[in-house]
């Protein structure tokens, strides 16, 4: 790093004497200066106050991808008519998913109320969560992200907020008592949905099927309930940042509710928590206050300079850029400690995200994504006027490429292996066709050769399905590209949801990467990029 | 009711021209009058904060009243050093009664803070509350009054302070889950007592004996921590104000911690909700705002008056005396309707309280209930300067007390009878002694017979109890009184009581008059009365 770049990264008079600190000190100060430039980039949330669409009740069905069906159970007249007892339940909708409070006003009814009303809460995302009961839990992520709550107010009539956040379209009631002297009614029922998106969705091109219009909508709702103070991953569950799920909603935020200000303080949250070497984490936590996580999955660190890389080339902000450009930089230069003779090589012990797969060979995708990084990098250097600090990267990429397309590509069936197995995988090919390793005419055919193969390792995640598709966009194979997002994101669509899950699989729609279906979350960040890709390439498929 | 006395009642301009509205009006107008006045007395609370004793474990311990031993099981340093996971729990002692609030910082120790801590608390007055399950539930009183919560925290680390007060002297934390990356430990944890006593409570006689000192300062807890900004029945359940237990606290009050405006505050509350015919109910509720309860316990219409004359003997406030005065002198009048050749008949369906007791047959003592307020009446229209709104009371008690001894007093047991069976019961005697009917040597004969009887219908709360000890004093039985304290508040001391209880019997430590020992209350306000009577009858005693 050569001092113009650090007094850029710090942006402190401290800097200009910044030679003559220890190296420690240094760092702490341009990690201030980072949380204080993503504190100055907090987003105000926009409250909007909604009333339910009335009662439901699940209704059992075997078909049915969640095994329940929804039926209509009532008004909100007939909601607000009932005088619930010990015992007695209910479940209200609100026609929609939505992040955000819960209010009412709890009348007690009946000759004397005197007592407390103590209640239970389930807060469902899905027909599932308020249908089945949450317990016993059998799940290995820590039962207190269980949308549930017990509650007992005190004084009747009472005004009640319930003072957590939730992520919910329908919410169950349970009254655990009230006396015999008396029962509660629900009155003004009202969900209190928070986003820091603002503004309408933008069309989408002209010509596009009803299906992928909804698709579109339901996607787009995902975003705007992952948008919070950061981009959160998922409202119900973890409520934190990561570079991997940052990156998609920045890609889907600028063709939609274009909150740049919130891409910019993400990067700065991330920025100011580097390990010793300058590596960055894969997430951050904001509350109680900024801090790091433990996890450095290192094609995230990849995925800090491509995010930066993309925000510039969407704001044109290059003072941002100059700022966090030696930090970008730096992840690069950290990871090149890991290529032996132009070929990534993945430590023991290290974690390469890619996929939730636990037999996916890595090798060949995290070899493509730093390509990729070198090349975006490289385009971001150029966007800055800084590209004589890159002077070596084009060199690097040929001769990485050149590796590539030596080791990982195996011309006689026409797709790129991975690993002492020769795995197949669509991870493999996607992030070949992004990285632009081979030229469009091999990657189609790779692209298309794996999606026949009967082996190949397919994706799992919302995630990696997004980048497949992506690649089969980008190598013109649009048909296919199209074809998988009904699949995917169709089939939750089929399925009932409002928003796009955490874990979704055609063949087993209520997959549990947990262990236990009801701690999955199904308004997830990472799910979002319909609304990125049919604006980004809809186009082609019009 | 004259002019006058409209004109006092009311203290509004309006009442000047009263005469020209409608009855419903100006009783709304005396009501809104009323509340405005218990406004102003309003109290501020005072808040102690309180570190814990340390941690404690019951011991199984069948012959001890409770079944429970209490040890010791670490300091606060072992507290603040415990990292908990899941299924953990602890038992803090704060080593005293409190009503109040929960504080505690919460930490989260671990590689990684990565979910929300979901904890159950309950707070125990006794050992029982926190050693025994409260769950299945047994009572017929509401389980909402089960101090039980269930709480989760999002953020790690976090300063809590839980919301709803609770009545505590041990706490029980109970964690439910944090996640395999992390536990929790607890830092600073606060009780925060809040009360409106305040300053020191006065010494008894001196010579008093060392346990009855010792009781002296349980009652006297137990009246602070039940001195809200109302005087509570009692701060674990029901916290409200009822006519019965504001007499003893007021009382017990005017020889501790004084503070008159709070009786004038709870006087103002009840008088404003009389039912039409000016009847007033024997409780009200506070919260969430000042509402009639819907009992009407006959004999406590008449403590309101007795309460009333109490507080203008006791604080010489004229003002608030001929201010009331109309809606004390109501009751009398409204229950003289009952009365029939000179004897109070209790109609079918009427609630007259005297005790929680089934069997007990309650003609005698409210007759003697009513003579003596009669009597209390009059005294107070003296205080007043109101005596001719009185004067055909002289004569009325004076038929009354020649019918009493006539119908209810056996001459040949030297006792008082109540009802067709003639029951002997203390009730009866400690009401007619406290009345004044018969004279002393009438009294204490008849005292010491039924003390002696075994058929006769014993006390069962410490409200009779109290007003029996009374009757004993006043009858000179100084011995038989200070023996009955012994065995009755001196057994909840042996039982390890820090407050009184609502419920107590020597024979059966564990009574439940709701079926459910965990939904007692233990720190109740009629049974803090022992600190009124070793002070108003200490020097006969010492």
């Amino acid at each position: 790093m050569n001092r113009r770049n650090m007094l850029r990264a710090t942006g402190s008079v401290l800097a200009l004497f910044g030679a003559g600190l220890a190296p420690q000190v240094q760092a702490q100060d341009r990690s201030a200066n980072f949380l204080a430039k993503a504190a100055a980039s907090k987003p105000s949330l926009t409250e909007t106050v909604q009333a339910p669409k009335g009662l439901i009740t699940p209704v059992a069905d075997a078909g049915h991808p969640l095994y329940w069906q929804i039926e209509a159970a009532g008004t909100v007249a007939d909601l607000e008519s009932r005088v619930l007892k010990k015992g007695d339940s209910l479940i209200i909708d609100f026609g929609g998913h939505r992040t955000g409070f819960l209010s009412f006003d709890l009348i007690g009814v009946g000759p004397n109320v005197d007592a407390p009303a103590r209640m239970r809460f389930v807060f469902g995302e899905l027909i599932s969560d308020v249908a089945e009961p949450f317990h016993p839990y059998t799940g290995w992520l820590s039962q207190s992200w269980l949308p549930e709550e017990i509650v007992t107010i005190d004084y009747l009539p009472q005004p009640v907020r319930l003072p957590r956040r939730y992520a919910f379209r329908f919410v169950k009631v349970e009254i655990i008592d009230t006396s015999s002297s008396f029962g509660v009614t629900f009155k003004n029922v009202k969900a209190h949905a928070v986003t820091s998106a603002t503004g309408e969705l933008p069309s989408l091109p002209a010509g596009m099927p009803d299906d992928l219009k909804q698709m579109d909508v339901v996607a787009a709702a995902t975003l705007r309930d992952c948008m919070q103070t950061v981009f959160e991953d998922g409202p119900r569950r973890d409520q934190r940042l990561w570079t991997g799920d940052l990156r998609l909603q920045a890609l889907t935020s600028y063709v939609s509710y274009r909150n740049d200000d919130l891409v910019k303080r993400c990067l700065y949250l991330l920025a100011a928590f580097p390990r010793e070497d300058g590596l960055l984490p894969g997430d951050v936590y904001e509350l109680p206050k900024p801090a790091r996580a433990g996890d450095f999955p290192y094609d995230y660190a990849v995925f800090f300079a491509v995010t930066l890389a993309d925000y510039v080339k969407a704001t044109g902000d290059v003072a941002t850029g100059g700022d966090l450009w030696p930090t970008a930089l730096r992840q690069l230069e950290i990871l090149y400690g890991l290529v032996k003779d132009d070929v990534f090589v993945i430590p023991e012990k290290v974690w390469v995200f890619i996929d939730w797969h636990d037999t996916l060979d890595r090798a060949a995708a995290m070899q493509a994504i730093y390509i990729y990084g070198l090349k975006r990098v490289v385009e971001l250097a150029r966007a800055l006027g800084l590209t004589a600090e890159v002077a070596a990267y084009g060199a690097r990429i040929a001769a990485m490429e050149k590796a590539t397309l030596a080791k990982f590509y195996d011309r006689k069936a026409g797709v790129f292996v991975s690993g002492p197995n020769r795995q197949v995988s669509l991870a493999s090919q996607a992030w070949m066709t992004i990285a632009g390793v081979g030229g469009k005419s091999l990657q189609t055919k790779a692209l298309r050769a794996a999606l026949k193969g009967a082996d190949t390792i397919r994706p799992r995640t919302p995630y990696l399905n997004h980048y497949v598709v992506e690649a089969l966009f980008l190598a013109g194979c649009d048909a296919e590209a199209v074809a998988m997002m009904r699949a995917y994101w169709g089939g939750m669509l089929k399925a009932g949801a409002d928003t796009f899950w955490e874990a979704y699989s055609p063949d087993n729609p209520r997959i549990a990467p947990y262990n236990d279906f009801h701690v999955n979350s199904f308004c997830h960040a990472w799910s979002c990029t319909p609304s990125y890709l049919l604006r980004q390439y809809g186009q082609q498929i019009v």
